[in-house]
């Protein structure tokens, strides 16, 4: 006996534990009018129509529905106080990044305001974001600290993570960022926080055990590739995998330096040279690219078709956050790999889910419908995989199923 | 006794019955804890909070919330059989539009699933649409017919609009479009089409009395602009006020041909030149411009700026179309003006309700809270008008109040 069956599903899935690159990006199975039975919150079996052979407690009819992993968003900055819609008015004005700082916003706003907030106001805002974030299909999300720039406030936004990996049904994986700004007691002695980050923060945070990634904003007036080495190499040491925040706005070598480093991943890269895509293409790194932050900000693309014909494997997340992407929706993350990158939509299916599991460590249970793997399923209202694409705008969910249980159910 | 009491919103919404263009598109009425009464549909006071001094049958706590007027989606092609998300390979594989019609896609496609779906289908299908529309905040919206290319079913799609607009809480004004394209019939006898459509099918369709406007796509390939003027004349002459496609892709003169006939509306806009600008901002006409479909398409984005500064009166629509735009979200519409036109929020949001109405005929009772007009209302889920430009990408409507009711509540 199934926990749950569903039916007539038109199946959409990348396959395997490992991160695919090049035409294999694109290579997903298609498979129409099949049932899928879970059990345990585990896929227990998968057959064509009327196949199954064993029944179920819950039936979930897609009536040739599109059926696909739960997305997995691989870069957030989910925790955070306050918001900054105010600064909408500013860039309209023509106010660039270092003025709007100057006039008390942009990230050291964020910092202030996630510092005063208590763990429970944390808590409940970033619960209440999961929440959207799970009726729009996203079933794993990675979250970043780095709102604190000090030992403390960093501590408190990874706790906030360990309580809601344990208590809501999204499931997390946390990223140490403390080097994601020069904080403002250090202005102008940025080697003084990196002192700081590798002489106390990184050792005390690896003792913590809350975070298994370490990541760096490694650009142009924050950390330089020198400070992001020795931070990472630290970091390495203290038994962190690592990420890098590179090449966003200006190519430092941020992309060559995860590549050296032999980093998990490399993100951005909107800026990225040849060289640097040289680098990762003969590397194991994997390129997590944030189509909303162009789109929101009005930068240029990153270079995805060039990535994924040099054979690097490519993930898209939504780099949720108050400034530079307010949005959590990867379905809206989907159309821009489309519209912005021009991925084909089944490079970009793997992008939002294999590869982006691969690139927060969860290959081996999570991005894809096969047997063994974690019930993190969306039936989508949509007859096929381009109609997702295609009808951007509005919330396509139709059925989340996670943990072994329906957690969304459209109207 | 009021029917519905809307306590404690933050007020955002232009002001008047006519259109309103250059620095005036920017001032809106913003004020903070208000009450609004309303009875018998109609917006019957409003006073500062605790102040209406009349009880009412229902109460919505707006707590703070945004309240705007319904918006006003000025621009639709809501009526259409099938979709066209295949279209998307083919567009990824390079082709261009005339390749895509070759191959039996395109508009012709969309006309062919329209003659060949039954007046309940095309019903059923743009009740659906309807639905979501509501959800999303759109409280009255423009629809074009243009599906049939043949007297039967642009009628067949115009009596559709009639019965959803007495049968659905939506309120829909009809424009008549048989010079969408060229009926493949007509194929290299454009003239032949247009003598049709003015010796007969525009008169039997003024007969029926179905549609308020009549519009033409006046285009390189489509209709020229002496097609146009000949079309447009005829359509005037049998009573219906007109609209154009003007300089959507190509600079034809399309804007100059609105202005000179004294269109109500002059759409699309992309390609219109300094000349067909001056033109408008000399004229009454109202320019409406589509950014989702510049968006889905990757094409420029209308010059909405230099319209604003040169005094032309700009409406913003969805163009909700299953081929260059099937998005119908207004929400998504307003971050794009923001994002692709550099429009600030509050000329958006005068563009997406009061030019909306002007540009349908509905300035007298749609586009602003004021006392006397229709209680067309959206409670957004939001504190102020930036936050709803800002959070892109989820649905952001709290309540919709319409035709004196409630017809959407968030869980």
């Amino acid at each position: 006996m199934f926990d749950i069956m569903i039916k007539n599903a038109n199946l959409a899935t990348p396959q395997g534990n490992m991160p695919k690159s090049g035409k294999a990006q694109g290579e997903i199975l298609i498979q129409n009018n099949v049932d899928i039975g879970i059990l345990d919150g585990k896929i227990a079996k998968i057959a064509p129509r009327g196949e199954l052979g064993t029944p179920a407690q819950e039936v979930i009819n897609a009536r040739g529905r599109l059926v696909t992993p739960g997305l997995v968003d691989s870069h957030t900055h989910l925790v955070f106080g306050g918001f900054r819609q105010n600064e909408l008015q500013m860039k309209l004005a023509g106010a660039q990044y270092l003025e709007i700082l100057a006039a008390g916003g942009g990230i050291l706003s964020t910092v202030k305001a996630t510092r005063a907030a208590s763990f429970d106001e944390l808590c409940d805002k970033a619960e209440g974001f999961l929440n959207d974030m799970i009726d729009h299909g996203t079933t794993t999300t990675e979250v970043k600290s780095g709102y604190g720039l000090d030992f403390e406030t960093e501590l408190k936004q990874l706790e906030v993570v360990r309580k809601l990996n344990i208590h809501h049904d999204m499931d997390l994986v946390a990223t140490f960022m403390g080097a994601h700004a020069v904080p403002t007691k250090f202005a102008g002695n940025a080697d003084g926080y990196v002192n700081l980050l590798i002489n106390e923060i990184i050792p005390k945070m690896a003792d913590e055990g809350l975070a298994e990634f370490c990541d760096i904003f490694c650009e142009d007036s924050v950390f330089n590739v020198e400070q992001s080495r020795r931070i990472l190499q630290a970091a390495k040491k203290h038994g962190f995998k690592l990420k890098i925040h590179a090449d966003e706005i200006v190519d430092l070598g941020g992309a060559k330096l995860a590549a050296e480093l032999g980093a998990t991943s490399a993100e951005h890269l909107i800026a990225a040279s040849d060289e640097g895509l040289q680098a990762l293409a003969q590397s194991d790194t994997i390129a997590i690219l944030l189509p909303a932050t162009s789109f929101y900000l009005g930068k240029p693309y990153a270079r995805a078709r060039d990535m994924v014909n040099l054979g690097i494997p490519v993930a898209i997340a939504s780099d949720f956050n108050p400034g530079s992407s307010p949005s959590f929706n990867m379905q809206l993350a989907l159309t821009l790999a489309y519209i912005g990158y021009r991925l084909h939509p089944c490079e970009a299916l793997t992008a939002a889910t294999l590869n982006g599991a691969c690139a927060i460590g969860l290959g081996e249970t999570k991005g894809t419908i096969e047997v063994g793997k974690d019930a993190d399923i969306v039936v989508w209202d949509c007859p096929d995989l381009d109609y997702l694409f295609y009808r951007f705008g509005n919330n396509q969910v139709y059925t989340v199923i996670k943990n072994g249980g329906v957690t969304y159910e459209i109207d």
